[in-house]
């Protein structure tokens, strides 16, 4: 619960050197180039929920290989388009859950798309996204999945898919493309800053506690899961340290946020022990769009504001409008 | 996690003999009346909170010894009255929180007043109501305040502003009176039932994993807090049992099912090691109402149902409207 | 570490009802022969280790689907066949390692077949062979991947997988066919009663604290992991309960057990909280086979007999030769 | 329960500046002048203990308010004043207990009041004295009660009834005034230092591993309770750093240690987890009085020096008899 | 923390069959013969402690073997004998500590002799003597130090020690051989009983919550140390079982109570972990003398009655001067 | 599991002054002269395995004091001499096993001697070897015994027994005296270390993860046992810091490094928690002999490199043939 990592002004202008390979963009432009070729018409299946003042749809649309990808679509009943969106990503284990529990921005007048995370959804919110992709020998958990390979490594299929839930809440005829904000905490929160860094004309980015930042540093000073997971791989497969490195250089959200330039708010607990705060630092201070703030929780472990930057993260977007 | 109380056939048919103090009802009689004898009427303060489908309120009320008591107010925006509504209460440790975080019940068309917990809410949710009373020497927590007269302990109070805060609901001009329906999970829950066995008029009573019941069992078969807190405070004060003992005889949650008649929706956790199976089922199987179900979750611990539990509570008022 | 299973009198008794689907006979006769449809010449190649005692092989044959799966073969060097084999599998989490960690029983004298387990190998000793299949939402960890289903089950691949093992090893022109013996601890136990129901004719079967056995029983008794993953997983897809449990009657190792004939040698360990005594006694009890013996190790958690188990089982099998 | 502070040479020198309220001598001063307002007179009413060779007398002074405080007064059995007396407060949690615990300074010599904590008493050593003030919403525990305002703060009560305490003991016919000497362990401790800051004119101090020093740094590295109330209120009540910081400054050791001159015996364990050795130098280093020096106890955690720093005590002061 | 043990009624008539050697009495008698003959005299050297009210003497007595046992001496100061006496015994892995921890019994009018525990005395409370006896394997801690065999079980050397230190106490002028009770909690509590067996002619007993009973069930119930230790030395010396339990059915305090006739006072937590109520009760049903009565309390762990306890016996001494 | 040791640039370059007492050699020498006094000729007994492979002996030698030392020798099955031969030290808490354990060097051509550490064997493996001498109270473990003085500190006795292990090996008519290497993992490390320091003719040393090292920096920063054996008992015993620094100044693995001129080949966890990197390097980096390398593991905790580094050990050896 103490602080552990370095003191508020050094985190403040800590800008740490994340060596990025040579091909990172066309990796990236290959992938989802990849993926939009698989690309067919999303569903929306009107859902009832017993709700009377937001309407819910079951969303499936293609993510990665044309692989069916679910969520929650909610909107304000009876409200005319077009709606300024948000598209949000789920934290690390958990699934879409049941469309109630996500009434926030629908009751704040936005359009809502909630994306399932493939695989996940079993660890304390249920999920309905297989990831029909196989593995070699992996640490339990989603870090070391394919981790051997770029190619192969389970979050590539993960920003893939979140980029396309971006496209298909864009496409949608009650949506405002102009108008759609990405946000999400911690795993969601990683995954915002490789979607801002992905979908340079995002309106806003509003990543919480991100994970998935400067995992050179990560996997060195955090005791508490998941980052733990690729030293516990590490730990087995003692000969591997080169390729797994080598693999999460073409994900850190250092190195999205060096490409990302929407508005963005963050937030950070600054005795955060799973995303801890220098590795959230180390996004923000990188981050390249001009427009950025930063809520900092002092006291805060992983929980970070809550329902404060929920708050925040409303006030900040309705500023913006 | 494993199973560790009674079986489940045996647990349907649990019926402990729970001893009552022959003036319980002369007890909470004088208490509410006195209570009563304090109220001065409520305050509703509109709040910007940015929301647009639903009006919120921050609520004062008198609680017990006429002492304020905050709560949120919840409504479907520009919706006219009678409404249905529900009065929920908060489990342990946790405050009325921001209003934001409680849309279900509006959402479906409800009226909801969410009752603030006095002198809690610092623990994992923040609340904003004092509790102005002192103690005798305590263990930290709630469960040991002034438990060694039924006249200074803690949930007296507790269920004195609960029933004030039903009365406050019906008052409304919004809300139908005839169709209050209690709710809460955990402590919440065990409030619920007191006041259902307090307020015989309650449209319906949904106590989700419910506390406070069985004292007698709860506190020899439980590990996990709060329950213990009573165990810690009777190893220390070793010549005090009996009275406590006395003093809980007035608050468990068995002798006010007996006086409960509204229709009831219990839920419970078969691995619930806080509120143990057999402690709910002792209240469940007492529930004097012949409209009474309970949803088993064979698999869960505390956190017992949580969405398909909200699920199933709407769904079940709906069959009763 | 304390006893909290059955007493000891009532373990050798214990015989639970364990419900098998009826098609349980149909659903593996169809899962090995489209396994063996797929089937093709195993690859073993020389490997130099420094080792002067034994020749060490890295193996690569054909499992479930065809997938290529990994193991290591050790001989006495210079010694001609037929020699008596012995296949082991692996307990959770761990892979194959290294070779030189399997000395034991070339050094006895026997061919040695170390198998691979699919996708694990990441725990505690490294793998090297892939599981490609994906998976529904699952939790970490690797008991509920596919665990809706029999067909997708994570298991059905595996012990098909071990089938082959054995197959791979008879056909190998040092090995004397009729004299092969399974074996395994843990997990590695649970695939050696599954092995020996589904190929009634090895020569022996030795499971040493087998998992994956009474699973209704073990998922309400233990604590500890692996088997709380499968209770996890329900606590959160709750509405899963009767799918999952259905998939389960397809692997458990008292409906294997009920199948196999050859003599078997099982060890337990009364204080086991990973495999609790009840559930291998389960298996053991329902073994079909005459010849059976099981040694008790009374004040032993899952770490068994350890070595004095591997002595136990080569003074066995030499009174067999 | 590695040395996790500032190292050995740091810590003798280390000086915190430590921000203190311009009115902080006024708001202690009008405290103790509206609490000397409601003094009366103690009683002082014998205990038969059994013992024989020390008086025990029951103590009820009038404290904070003028609210009954509990102790116990012991003096050597028939032995005529005037005594030198030792005042002792207890350690966080904890009660007076039962007279016979304390029998050290009355065989030394010494009269010896005891002093109960208010409200605490019932973790780990029973009390008998209420604390009749309620609070706004609160962290179990004593550390966040009234916390938003040094009015309603807990310890303005505490150190209240701890200056009362002096003054009943300095009233009593057997004790010498001019040789009245406070101690306390870690909660008491941290009085100890409070009063000596607050009652210039005491003979000694010796505050023993204390508590309630240097805050702002405590709440940073301790993750040991009951430093860490504060921080877990703060995770709750994010936006109250300020008032609860501003609350904090009236109650700093360090503040008090500026201010006292009586001849001072610290501890320190340079292992302390629960009251860190750099929050207890921070106290030393700025306490007043020359006389004043410290036992380090290289290897203890909060335990500290026990029954050696006893001793160490009782030869500090009789060398200064 | 929950009752884990047989409900009160069955503990109230538990009395286990406990198996002895036929030679139990011949051992001990033997022992003790033998340990008689190297007793020397004991030497009393004044300790000036700054007490007094008490003199303090360190005491070394020839225990078994004729080697030095070290203790502490307290009397009244300055009154004449003879004095009734208390000899105590400590808990595992404390040690005689400082003087002044024992002013109990001195203070009530007692002559106390306080005895190291052989090798102890570096767990919690220091210790100066020496156990010179090497041992086979044995776990960390004491209770497995030579015992594949009574003859250099560590508890014989103990309990020898500990019937000499009554023999010392009587010995001494000041003391009344007539009125020596023993008494000591926990291993203290062990050692108490075994010597009211093996002295018959003290004038009382009072074992707190006592180790070292039944051991049998005691293993196998018990999670906390220090009984697991033989268990843990079992699961490593997996083929020692039968030894070390004919060890064990010489030293259990089930056989001691059968041949004790004194006085007895006894207590038992029935919530205790460490030394469970059914095996307290399996002494104390078995106790042979008529005037014997137990303290039962009901919620505490190991700490039992502490000063509680310390005054029912003080109380109940008195109530047989 | 985070790094919390120096970085890794600091800690290939950290060289500790660690401070030796004048007579440290001659302390050996006189402990080796001594021990030598008393040697007699072993006893190599064959074993009965089943193991076609391998030969073994139960081997018993004169350690210190003459006292019998057992052990395992292991050769290949019906190889003539001379062979090179590795002598192994057992890690803490273990005893030597089972023979079959230990096939790894047998089976590369060594004759291998695997010696049992005295009065250990009863923690995670078992041993047979007798510790005949008593011990001031010390903590439970080995860390503590004896440590008030070198004469009588209990790795005083190892060390020696280590030394004659060696001899014992180099005087077996099948070993090549000039070809024996020793070595071992973390307290087998410590041993090797110190052995290679005493006896400088080894023909090279192997200590992974070495202990007993650094003693000064490893009691201060280390969290898990052994390292804080010596920390709990100097919490204990406050007053014995210098005797105890003092006898651990004879027994550090740096002094020994100093003097240590074979071929070493090292390993280290970077994460290690129980022998922290920067005592392994403290010995590295001081060690006198030029033909040195050591193996990092950058993720690992005290597991290190396990089976890798056996396969580096073979490999840096047979290079070295």
């Amino acid at each position: 619960m103490p602080l552990f990592d370095l003191p508020l002004h050094e985190l403040r202008r800590y800008t740490p050197v994340v060596e990025e390979p040579e091909d990172f963009d066309d990796f990236w432009s290959a992938t989802l180039a990849e993926t939009r070729g698989h690309a067919h018409a999303p569903v929306f299946e009107p859902v009832d929920t017993g709700l009377e003042l937001v309407e819910v749809f079951d969303v499936t649309f293609a993510g990665w290989a044309g692989q069916p990808v679910r969520g929650w679509f909610l909107v304000p009943a009876g409200r005319p388009g077009p709606l300024p969106c948000v598209v949000q990503y789920q934290g690390y284990g958990g699934g879409r859950g049941l469309p109630h529990q996500w009434l926030y921005w629908a009751n704040a007048g936005y359009a809502h798309l909630f994306m399932d995370t493939r695989g996940q959804g079993s660890g304390w919110s249920a999920g309905d996204t297989a990831d029909p992709a196989g593995s070699a020998p992996a640490h339990p958990g989603f870090m070391t999945r394919g981790i051997e390979d770029p190619e192969t490594y389970y979050y590539r299929r993960v920003f893939a898919d979140a980029v396309r839930a971006v496209e298909t809440a864009r496409a949608h005829p009650l949506v405002d493309p102009e108008r759609v904000t990405v946000t999400g905490i911690s795993q969601g929160g990683g995954i915002t800053i490789a979607v801002a860094g992905l979908v340079p004309d995002v309106a806003a980015a509003m990543p919480d506690v991100p994970f998935l930042c400067d995992f050179g540093r990560a996997i060195e000073i955090t005791p508490k899961d998941p980052y733990p997971e690729i030293v516990r791989y590490l730990t087995v497969h003692r000969d591997k340290v080169a390729p797994v490195m080598r693999t999460l250089s073409y994900f850190d959200g250092v190195s999205f946020a060096r490409r990302a330039s929407a508005p963005a708010l963050f937030s950070v607990g600054l005795m955060d022990m799973v995303c801890p705060p220098s590795t959230v630092f180390a996004a923000f201070n990188h981050y390249k769009g001009e427009d950025k703030s930063i809520v900092e929780y002092p006291f805060n472990d992983h929980e970070g504001g809550g329902p404060f930057q929920e708050r925040e993260q409303l006030n900040w977007l309705r500023a913006r409008k």
